[in-house]
């Protein structure tokens, strides 16, 4: 038996106990402390960096590269690198106290019959004789048959029967799915069904607890994705699974883990066992899909990147080792294509567009940029390769909207910004990207091609605190947005930050522009944009607009809808009747292949440009 | 690893060769030597005796107490006892040489349209491109769409759809069950589809290989059921199963490595692999059924002796561990109830009863005797305690219809009998018992009552050479069946022997009157009688009449059906529709209780004597 150790987490206190050799990253994960790992735990990235204030293990050799002496000494420690192997008291770097990254787990909540797919009747059931030798098992229809014709049994049921029928009660509640018998408990427990949704990030597993009976949520909880120590990205966990031996198992049981944890979680918060959750359902991108069904992902890896499955899977707990009632079942929501998974489906069911009349346009904005165009007259759906800058990747001081964050930039005669957590600012999060750029833009500092202006290149009414920020670094011109940056250096923004942002946005405005091609429609006819995601709620609209990420529309137009992707996972939960409509969604809303289209180039080509002001 | 080992038995020398710690009885079953085992392998009937040539083992206890010293030293140990650890060399120890126990692999192979379960289409499935990104599922169903609508696959074939389809063959070969896909292999195997059927009795096991391409039987095996170990009949197994820790799971595991052994016999035979093997069909006894899929039999064990499932069971091959394609199907034949099962419902099937306007009864004599009665218009069916007489047990030299076994009986002006094997007798099985006793009824020896007379209550034109048969034995009365038995000993008969027949025959003959009272018939409106099962094919007619085991109707009548169970696996297994058959048989044929009928128990007390002649 492994032992269990104490991590504590400072400045919170907050305190958990993990296995002897379980990696620092993952304990602080379970308290519900979310690091920054670009490069995907592989140590040099440094973003994890962590105080360890009391048996500090010795440091790894991607530690010594990655930390100067002093902060070894210090206690400064990777978390991605270090194991517990002790008790542990452990602070953040650079605030006193880290905060968890913004994570949505609500949504928008649409109003849906609650009509759970799992239903549970208390029936009474005849006792056998010399006279009645029916077996338990028709004896048990026979007294379900006032309620429900023509039902069976998976085998496992079958299998204890006649112990669950002999254990004193003469009533006994019976859980189905449709017609089949998955599960027998002596009483009445009928008040006792619940189910989870989840929605599968490629960073964030984020997990909500609903009773079935009420349709209420009870509980939410969120961890990392464990499968970003394989890889950040879905190509990279593609590779994975497709090189290392038994890589694909290896991702399929890390997901798999997480899950039973957050379940495990769920249940703790409602005071419930994991044996009364009945159902589990999920969206996630394709990849992500493939990944957690433990499907061969190789064809999502290489040209042209088509799914193994597009239609939701309906697979059974034990089956997939799943903490819940073993004979419970497993929804995954539909996918529609290689490159738009069950995230967005769950995002276009969760905005109603399959019943709207309107023309709406849906975007999730990640390291790809899913887009949907649309109304119940038909759906066209893209992905582009929006890059990841603005989650913070390929950007110098670029971070995740975590403590520290420079999340708002507004500049008058000098520059003002918003540090998340109210503490000395260490980066830019893809908010204040976006608001960097939209500034520099309106006093001209930014041209219209995305070219920084030189100090001496600006007009004489542009204020000296501004020009002063202007300076000339190792790879050309750099705009300093703070002075008070990590031990004591300036944080930046660099011309290649700015490139960066142009063909994330551009991406993005080219599938949009192609999208709306597609359908015979232009940014005028659009009724409204929709913005889903993790980052996409966070956006200064009017900012987004400025720099040509979004199109210029009113800004009332422009709706948050929150975790969407949860909230279609919700919505497929609490009424099976949606599973329909996201069956539907997936044949019908028609996928766009980007890459071979001439019009899509000359759009991205465009798109690069800022707006004019 | 364990190592391999070489056991030869004479004088066939027939090798097979078994891991280290195997049992003997498990070994020689491997070569298809049955040997009979009433104890069940506990060690102290001495039936399984063999004299090992070469690398004897130190005898046990049991062997010590069992065999002779002079047997010890010649090599003579119990095949149950004895465990294989090194080569050796066996050898049977009454005659030179011990034959299989017969055992039934035909029946009447009723002719059905083929029409397995399991069907298999070569298709062409279109590559991906820009132009197609269609996911692998959606191109493979559209390949299939001119043959099949709606297919589905399990989870386990879009686990490995992309592998599959990327192996560089344009046509790849689906299998499906109904509507779902079961299989894909590259290439065009169509004719490869194999399946096997098994009837499971509670001694031995019976499998069969059918090309599902032609219909033909391709090879057949058998081996003791091991589950003997655990009890040699079904309630001993049943309290093994409620009563040993893990019992239940031991119960089902012995069987399954048994039908998995077979399974690979049968292959080896065909020279196939397993994976060709789509779908296995068996019938048991309820009890067997039970154990086979692992559902407890508690309710079987006990008071009003119900089962827990009467309806046919499907599962996937991989959820039983069974050894074929994992994604095959099993298929369990359904029971009537818990004494009338998956054996008796097979052979109903087999003799065609649902179909036929005359009225017949159909009789499988083992330690039970089910006995069925019925037309298309109506059936019935009961299970009798027959007794094991028939089958050789608490016969004093009762055995099974093995070497040394007298099977037939004749007496004139002396005894004659034959020896299966043609060696010197050492006991006499059920056929051999049913002659004696009628041969005895018809000269006088033996009452109606079923009383043995003594020799000097003979009436005087009684030759002396039968006269002389008659001895005083410690237990009363006993007649010489021969002369030469075992250790120089004569083969007798004893007025207890007698007795258990009566018993056996009387329980069988009152469950016919029974179930004719029911159908307000009597023996002259029968068409017909069938006869199936080991015992029942051996039987001779117009004996079986003279002692009243069988209805005194024109012997020509009365017609062998063979391992009619067997037949009816087989049939479910070659046509789909023979399952609506059983489904139909399962839910119509009327069981009737005899434990609570006054009518049967006057039948029994009356059908205790024997017919006057």
């Amino acid at each position: 038996m492994r032992k269990s150790l104490r991590v504590e987490i400072q400045p919170e206190g907050r305190v958990v106990n993990v296995l002897s050799g379980a990696s620092l990253i993952e304990a602080v994960g379970v308290a519900g402390v979310i690091l920054d790992t670009p490069c995907g735990g592989a140590g040099h990235c440094g973003k994890c960096r962590v105080q360890v204030m009391k048996n500090a293990t010795e440091p790894t050799q991607a530690e010594l590269d990655c930390l100067g002496q002093e902060e070894i000494d210090e206690g400064y420690r990777l978390a991605c690198q270090t194991k517990v192997l002790d008790d542990l008291v452990v602070r953040s770097p650079y605030p006193a106290r880290m905060f968890q990254q913004k994570i949505l787990t609500g949504g928008v909540d649409r109003e849906v019959r609650l009509d759970p797919n799992i239903r549970k009747m208390a029936v009474s059931v005849a006792q056998p004789s010399l006279e009645d030798q029916r077996s338990d098992f028709d004896r048990l229809v026979d007294a379900l048959d006032d309620n429900v014709a023509g039902v069976w049994a998976e085998l496992d049921i079958v299998r204890s029967l006649p112990g669950a029928l002999r254990m004193g009660e003469s009533v006994v509640t019976v859980a189905l799915e449709g017609r089949e018998i998955i599960g027998v408990d002596p009483g009445d427990t009928t008040d006792c069904l619940f189910g989870a949704a989840f929605d599968i990030g490629t960073t964030t597993v984020v997990g909500m607890l609903l009773d079935l009976t009420t349709g209420h949520q009870v509980a939410v909880a969120a961890r990392t994705n464990p499968q970003v120590a394989f890889g950040d990205d879905v190509i990279s966990r593609i590779q994975h699974a497709n090189d290392a031996p038994d890589g694909r198992r290896q991702l399929q049981e890390a997901i798999i883990d997480c899950i039973n944890e957050i379940i495990a979680d769920l249940c703790g918060q409602a005071g419930i066992s994991p044996d009364c959750v009945y159902e589990v359902t999920f969206g996630g991108n394709t990849t992500m899909n493939h990944l957690l069904l433990g499907i061969d992902p190789r064809s999502l890896g290489e040209m042209p990147f088509v799914a193994a499955i597009r239609e939701a899977v309906n697979i059974k707990a034990r089956d997939l080792g799943m903490n819940m009632r073993p004979g419970g079942n497993i929804h995954g929501v539909p996918n529609i294509a290689g490159f738009v998974g069950g995230d967005t489906v769950g995002m276009i069911l969760a905005a109603g567009m399959l019943d709207d009349d309107r023309l709406l346009l849906a975007i999730d904005i990640g390291t790809n940029g899913e887009i949907v165009l649309g109304s119940k007259a038909g759906m066209v759906s893209c992905s582009t390769a929006a890059g990841p800058a603005f989650e913070g990747a390929r950007i110098r001081f670029g971070m995740r909207a975590s403590v520290g964050a420079i999340d708002k930039v507004v500049i008058n005669s000098d520059v003002e910004v918003n540090v998340l957590g109210g503490v000395e600012p260490r980066g830019i999060c893809g908010t204040g990207l976006i608001d960097a750029i939209a500034e520099l833009l309106r006093c001209g500092i930014i041209e219209p091609t995305g070219r920084l202006q030189k100090a001496d290149e600006l007009p004489a009414d542009v204020p000296d605190a501004l020009r002063e920020r202007l300076i000339e670094g190792e790879t050309g011109t750099e705009f300093v947005l703070a002075w008070n940056g990590p031990d004591g250096k300036p944080i930046v923004l660099t011309q290649k930050d700015v490139r960066e942002a142009q063909l994330g946005k551009g991406a993005i405005s080219a599938g949009v522009a192609t999208l709306l091609a597609e359908l015979d429609a232009t940014v005028d006819d659009l009724d409204a944009v929709l913005l889903a995601g993790a980052f996409g709620n966070f956006i200064r609209r009017s900012q987004a607009k400025r720099i040509g990420l979004l199109p210029d529309i009113p800004t009332e137009k422009i709706r948050f809808v929150g975790n969407a992707a949860g909230t279609g996972a919700k919505m497929v939960l609490a009424a099976r009747h949606c599973r329909a409509d996201t069956e539907r969604i997936s044949r019908e809303c028609r996928y766009i292949e980007l890459a071979n289209r001439i019009d899509f180039q000359a759009a991205f080509a465009e798109a690069m440009m800022f707006p004019e002001s």
